[in-house]
């Protein structure tokens, strides 16, 4: 049984581990004092450029709830697809901290300007939320990426009407390194008002990278954090990892390696004449098989059924990673097609 | 420099390390569903026993914050001694999730059901939170245990009361270990409504083991987790950790280690004439030094000034951990009587 | 200028007014431990029947988000229509308390266990929140009503599924004395867990009844009134008014007055040709005006333009109450037939 | 049985059910938007003076919980003394919006810098709260007051060290009209950062009249109050009762007539020798008197036993109000010599 049900199936790239393993004796300083988490954030800031700020967090959900609740004001409210990461799949996490979500059905998985302007028509004076920050995911959650004149247009749009644009980055590797994407890491620190460099879904064991680009956010982050548990007593145990994910281009390969082995069953479910659910140009895929052959792959492949198409075909999501190894990938396809010949 | 700042300034035991590495490529599944976690959570039912439930997140606060407000509903409150770790040290996170603290002096750094009777008697109606969830430490913030006869009748009072009564073990080791201590690792199952054991503090990267014992608080936990940002995507990271802490006896024998370093240091440290601010048998130590003797260390070994007890003496904070070295204990014992002799 | 633009324009209904003065002088206690409060309650009882608790706040929005914060755990979340007064007009009030709303796109402002089941079908596990109470107004904020027929549906449904069925009466009255309900008072005790019976709208000068049905939803209610606000120290305010409504008849005489001006006006617009933007047997309209005819109506009388239909044509929302005076609606028609024939 | 117990017993002082009557049939905007409400504003505006903003709530602990959640950001904690109405008698509702209290013994029931400096020394970094806003009442919840001279330290000490102070003022007449009173009204705009001028508590049927002097504190408050559910629907019920207050000067003759029958009960206390549990010059008064006498009181008299001083001796509370009859206040006195003749 191989897995492609998502990118945290494995453990850690090899090279983390060992950076771990050769620092695992030095005494630190603890909750992100230390010297690791300094070194990487100082990296970091050397890589994105301009006047930012970056926390080293645990996970997505936790990096949503804590930036969001720190931004907005009680009565302020965010703006986000309805297949956004924070509507769906973090149990009310945002709502737990005080504050309503707007949604929007948007199209492709992503939000564009004249999607949101009727919910600020709309939302005009103190019987209804302040709709004050836009959440978009690159990628997003059915795959799709944002291109720099989409994020230029939600840029200027939020600017415009005081809005701040937060970019989920859970996948954000996967995006800068679609073959698709024409964004450049740099631009986000201008584009966006805070972002976050998921390591969790690229080959850490943990964390994530907040980004802050907006002064007015910047002010006392770490008592959110803490207030939040979102302090890490070991802060070395993230800072170790960015630093090996970005002293070279380690963070960008795994993503690149992802993307290929994401591209090679593309093609080949293309040419096998099968169509996806969206358009995606990165590490997830949404291909619709007939139900037979999604039985069929079921006996040596992990994945998710996402959506039933029709009464014989459902989409399917795979996901690559990392750690995917190509032959798994081949002999995936391989199977696929000896599946689909064999349900004709 | 050697730090005796606290017992979190290195990275993991080698064990836990090797663990690490030796389960990296086995594909699980995410969010604490892996079979490490399950492994793990089923290993410390058999050591613990009885019918409880077992979660693992990733630091104190975190624990502290997802059991608490979990456990509670809005109007009620815990109660806590005024150095409790959930009073002083986490930016207010249970009153973030909605719920008073009322704090009462304790004694030597514990609580007792005469210290907590009147806290009962005061409140009585509805216009006042009700009293509901007693929070202990152990060991506590100043170093002191609970013996078995106290737990027992803090235990007793709280059934008696309808009052939860919750162990923040996050240096539980130390404290089961220590040498005055009489309590069993699997007496807490029916003393304590639920406590955790801490991995952070005692040789683990992150974790905690949060154990609920009363059925009652049990229904949905993974819920509450999960809005709280505590179900992380690789929760293999603490189900590895825990595996390896408790297969055999690590998780015991790297605590005595601590507390044995601690032993060395209170031996030397009374034979020099020297007092304590608080009677601790854990690896957390609070020596009473002359000022002149504080600086004099200070060029060599970091520790925390915890607390000015005239103008002439402070009490500082030793924390000693599983990675302390025999010679750095031995060297700062030999630093110290040389400066106590220095300053005479 | 006459205004039609809601149910609160006025003070209260002299009787009321009557009853405050009546009692002014004797002394009694506060917070709802009044004697006033005490027999309305009492008489509340006798009229609905069965084993319930009630509770007098002193508005719409404050009594739902006090109940439904007190009904639901953390993670556990409301169900709603687009259009429900808690997801539009209440600024965020429920998610304030952590709570999401579910959203759906309901039928004439009402829920069917047919829109609520596949809400619940994709809300499995602990990755999402777990609907636990549906939220329904009657009279709707679009003025239809729930008839007996789809209440017990509805009831029968939520008993199912382990939802706690909530209902916003904050126009309890008019919809229970309209032409097309078939609804007895003390039906609501049996079909829903809690519901309140608004007092605001319907001519007091604030107060909203909330009655508790559910066992399981009325242990320690006043704590969570005192700590959300809602505990009124000159609570007598409440209770006197209440008993005044309902001693005799005299809420339902008030609902019935606004309903027979609304149904002046229904048959005059119908009768003009006129259409309604829903189907209303309630004191709320919404017919649909050329817009040159709501601008020359707008010179006499105030009313919200609820909204645009298409370039030439506008819904516009009319209310009446209590208070409405029948010669200001006669003159309103025949603005009205004025204004219409003056467009054509 | 005549009661002493506070002064909320009975309803509104007759001008204010008249100026109900009067305005009653006026049809008028909803939630604060009306007339009445506007000219009050206005009024006030002026009594007060300089750039302030005026809301009006329904309540204290509304007032107190909506304002302090609007004030602060969500790791800012408030400082109060042990006895202030907020740590006490407000069911945690500043917790349950998600900020701790920090107390501090007082003395008198009041603070000063000296007492509230070492909370700030040990409020230094991100693992505690920043404390952020000074909360103080006046008159205190034991009946002393604040003289001039005590809130220009605390104003200077709170600018100095960047804390918002913010004045519980649901006693606030009784404290202006006290004879050791030296303050004057509109001072308090430029000492304190927002105060309320409580109306509940002094001829009211419900009122606070919340007044905002900083401007960092005023944005979008009417956003907040919608969110707490603390803005009525018919909110000319606040508007025409501060009306009515403040268009002469009822609202201080009816604090003075409180603090005389106070004053009465004052003097005839300590004439027979009795003594105080504390100093108040206000209009509650808690004198010490023998349980025997205390039982015999109570035959006739309502009022709330404070707290048990020996095991002969209780402190009694006893409120006067706008509404306390001398006779009743000369009857009291009468049967106290009575008894304490009876009891010797």
């Amino acid at each position: 049984m191989y897995s492609f049900k998502n990118d945290y199936s494995e453990g850690a790239h090899p090279r983390i581990l060992n950076a771990l393993i050769a620092s695992n004796n030095e005494q630190v300083d603890g909750y992100g004092e230390d010297i690791f988490t300094q070194r990487a954030v100082k990296l970091l800031k050397q890589k994105i450029g301009g006047n930012i700020e970056i926390y080293l967090l645990a996970g997505g959900t936790q990096t949503n709830l804590t930036a969001i609740s720190a931004f907005l004001r009680p009565y302020e409210a965010a703006i986000a697809v309805t297949s956004g990461h924070i509507v769906t799949h973090e149990t009310g996490a945002i709502e737990a901290t005080g504050h309503k979500i707007i949604t929007i059905e948007g199209v492709d998985g992503k939000l564009t300007p004249d999607l949101i302007q009727p919910v600020l028509e709309t939302h005009q004076d103190e019987h209804m939320v302040k709709p004050k920050l836009v959440y978009i995911s690159n990628s997003t959650e059915v795959g799709s990426i944002y291109n720099k004149g989409e994020i230029e247009q939600l840029s200027r749009f939020c600017k415009e009407n005081n809005l701040f644009l937060f970019m989920d980055g859970a996948r954000l590797g996967s995006a800068l390194c679609s073959a698709e994407n024409d964004l450049i890491f740099s631009d986000l620190r201008t584009l966006v008002d805070a972002f976050y460099i998921g390591g969790t879904k690229n080959g850490a064991l943990i964390g994530e990278a907040l980004v802050i680009c907006h002064d007015s956010l910047k002010e006392d982050f770490r008592y959110h954090m803490k207030q939040k548990g979102a302090l890490l007593a070991k802060g070395r145990l993230l800072g170790i990892q960015f630093l090996e994910l970005f002293r070279d281009n380690l963070y960008f390969e795994l993503a690149k390696h992802a993307n290929q082995m994401a591209g090679l069953l593309r093609g080949e479910i293309s040419k096998a004449g099968l169509e996806f659910l969206t358009h995606s140009p990165t590490n997830q895929l949404f291909p619709i098989l007939p139900n037979r052959v999604v039985n069929e792959l079921q006996q040596n492949y992990a994945f998710y059924i996402w959506e039933k198409v029709d009464n014989d075909n459902s989409a399917i999501r795979i996901v690559t990673s990392w750690a995917t190894k190509e032959e798994a990938v081949l002999a995936f396809i391989k199977d696929m097609i000896k599946a689909l010949d064999k349900c004709k």
